[in-house]
């Protein structure tokens, strides 16, 4: 058999993404519930903020002038008492307001003296001195200095996260367009695969193993913002196949499945996607995870109404490593996120990895307490361990050996999945 | 006023965390349901992973002794073809077996050849060259390799990822023995805190803002695997405050609030948690973020039944940065998380920060496209923009100014929300 030409993992993304447009739809949602939504619009302030002079402290607030006016430290007396939430009247000649955090600053003043710095002289009058002598400005928020009305505050295309709600919330947001969360048909494929709980581990026959892609794909969807149908095992004959793929393709933007997806592999599914749309069967030049199929379900005759389809490689750690490089961007993409790519930041490794590999390596690592990067062990791509113990992965460039105190891309497991 | 004494951050965690057990009380839930979940205990394998020995690729399972007994390339016939979940036969001597990833090796098989080094050159009797030798163990994966039958493969105190649920299914655990969710209170105070949606942006009085703090923390408690019940505003009066406090208490683990903190505030919430039990008022030696109280809030006699509570600061940013770094440590030990401490990264500042501050500061700053850390702007605590443009925290000691070019403790926004 001739060698397969190798896809280059950059090329294989690039591919995917041009093949991929943002879901049209949107929808309005409750901005206590849009955590991890992509924001169909620009969330833009109709106010600034702050809305207003206010206090950063809780203190008193003075006009500087009276306070150089006397001779010493001055003592001034309190005229007015301005808490969070009140509309204050302008500062009397020669007095301070005591204001607490979050105050408006009442006309006059111009300085917040922190409480810290000022001493109580005079009980029943109501006497205060001032410790320290304040600049202009001190301990003053201004209006619009942190949001000027008008402005973009979170941009269309935008992941929300909690702090992203919080400043939606500020600008007087309760409601938020967003773009529907992805439905995703999840098929797994292979007759080896028992699911947990069905057989106990003691009555499993030779050959035999228990699907764990299910469990932890399933998780990442649902981290990734997407609505997870869970089809189970594909049938194990044609027609009933067909029936499956365009039936899940009719209600679902992307069908995603593990294992089948080898070169020899012979299962239903392959052909049955290149009888109903379009089939790329790609060998990326990745480690692990070199098989990869990407392509489309039509529905009907319309160019447009298709579903996405996605073969991931059967292996554990190839099916979960493909899954964070290949298809979180895609469902990303299908988000209408601006930005898909992950940073990474260069670590120093604290092991040899001695023999280089024709193929783009992505090796499961751990930070340490001395800030390197500690090798798993056991680096096989048929079980999940490597990705439990580690923190994140070494991206290592074909042909490339690491030795002892190199510096090399660090991806943190966090990142993908925040 | 006598400036009050500041309590360091570690000292201020430390004596937080000696406070808070692990909740007693444990669940048994399905794996597909345990993301973000802590065990409650060891997962232990009942069976060696892979169970048996098995091909790592597509190709052909030899005997290599056979290979070496013929002149040049050998051509052997196929004589089984294995693919995964079947039993086969042992080798037949002189001659190889058509196999699959993940399949059996048969009995006398001590290598497998990938598809790609093979030509098949006669087709009706099956012939197979192999182009290049094989050594013996190539591409097969030994039974036991991964998981060793006993062995734990996640232990009492894990927080479940993906990845995780992924290797619990693997060795056949269906479901899994979890800490219950900690249910927690949500209480906001200020009576200048206006819902979004129920006054315009337009007719907002001078002294009100929106409450965001509501909106943030409550998606952080959800991230953190929380139950919440948010509570909206305290009451404005004393016996309404303590009831509801007690109330809260007696349904929740935690109750935790945000605002009324501050030296000179006053509020319902400190003298009604006083009342029913004990509260810290710290003043934390970081920016932003200073004030902070903890306390407890009792259920009648018994010294073991109580509720935690925690007060936040008001500004946004402060209690966003005091929740990262002080109730998240405190919502993991709750939970049982072996693990709380995260660790920072060192990285390049592209920045100046020529200004020391006698407080540990917390600057949130982004990565950029070099490597280093850009600085947002505007650190103001007032508004959440700078935790929404950063991507994480500067950790910069007190005291300390930083010079475009140094090394500085990273800590990632995504390791935080995890």
């Amino acid at each position: 058999m001739t060698r397969p030409a190798l896809l280059s993992l950059d090329d294989a993304l690039a591919q995917l993404l041009a093949s991929v447009s943002p879901l049209g739809r949107t929808e309005s949602i409750s901005t206590f519930d849009a955590d991890g939504r992509v924001l169909a619009e620009d969330v833009i302030s109709e106010l600034q903020v702050p809305a207003f002079d206010n206090s950063a402290m809780d203190g008193y607030a003075v006009r500087v002038s009276d306070l150089h006016s006397s001779n010493g430290l001055p003592v001034l007396p309190v005229s007015a008492r301005v808490a969070a939430g009140q509309a204050p009247q302008a500062l009397q000649a020669m007095s301070i307001a005591r204001i607490f955090t979050g105050a408006p600053i009442p006309l006059g003043a111009d300085a917040v003296v922190m409480q810290e710095d000022c001493t109580v002289v005079n009980e029943c009058e109501g006497g205060v001195r001032i410790d320290v002598m304040p600049k202009i400005d001190q301990w003053i928020r201004r209006a619009g200095e942190d949001v000027q009305k008008g402005a973009v505050v979170l941009p269309r295309g935008t992941r929300l996260d909690p702090a992203a709600l919080g400043l939606a919330a500020s600008v007087g947001c309760a409601n938020l367009q967003v773009v529907p969360r992805p439905r995703v048909a999840l098929f797994s494929t292979g007759d080896e695969l028992v699911m947990p709980g069905s057989v106990t581990p003691a009555d499993m026959k030779v050959g035999s193993i228990y699907n764990s892609n299910r469990f932890f794909l399933r998780a990442l969807l649902i981290r990734m913002g997407c609505e997870v149908t869970d089809f189970g095992i594909v049938p194990d004959n044609r027609a009933a196949t067909l029936e499956a793929l365009s039936s899940a393709a009719s209600q679902h933007d992307l069908i995603l499945t593990s294992g089948g997806v080898s070169v020899g592999e012979e299962d239903h599914i392959k052909p049955a996607v290149q009888q109903l749309g379009e089939l790329n069967l790609w060998q990326i030049a990745m480690k692990p995870g070199k098989p990869f199929a990407f392509g489309k379900i039509k529905l009907g005759s319309d160019p447009h109404s298709f579903a996405h389809f996605v073969g991931l490689p059967g292996n554990p750690v190839s099916s979960f490593i493909t899954f964070l490089l290949l298809v979180r961007p895609l469902l990303l993409q299908l988000q209408g996120t601006t930005s898909v790519a992950l940073q990474p930041v260069l670590l120093r490794v604290d092991f040899d990895w001695p023999k280089a590999d024709k193929r783009r390596e992505f090796l499961r690592v751990r930070r340490n307490n001395d800030g390197g990067l500690d090798l798993f062990s056991n680096q096989s791509s048929g079980v999940l361990t490597s990705a439990v113990w580690g923190d994140g992965l070494v991206d290592n460039p074909a042909g490339q050996t690491i030795k002892r105190g190199d510096r090399v891309s660090y991806l943190s497991f966090a990142e993908f999945l925040k």
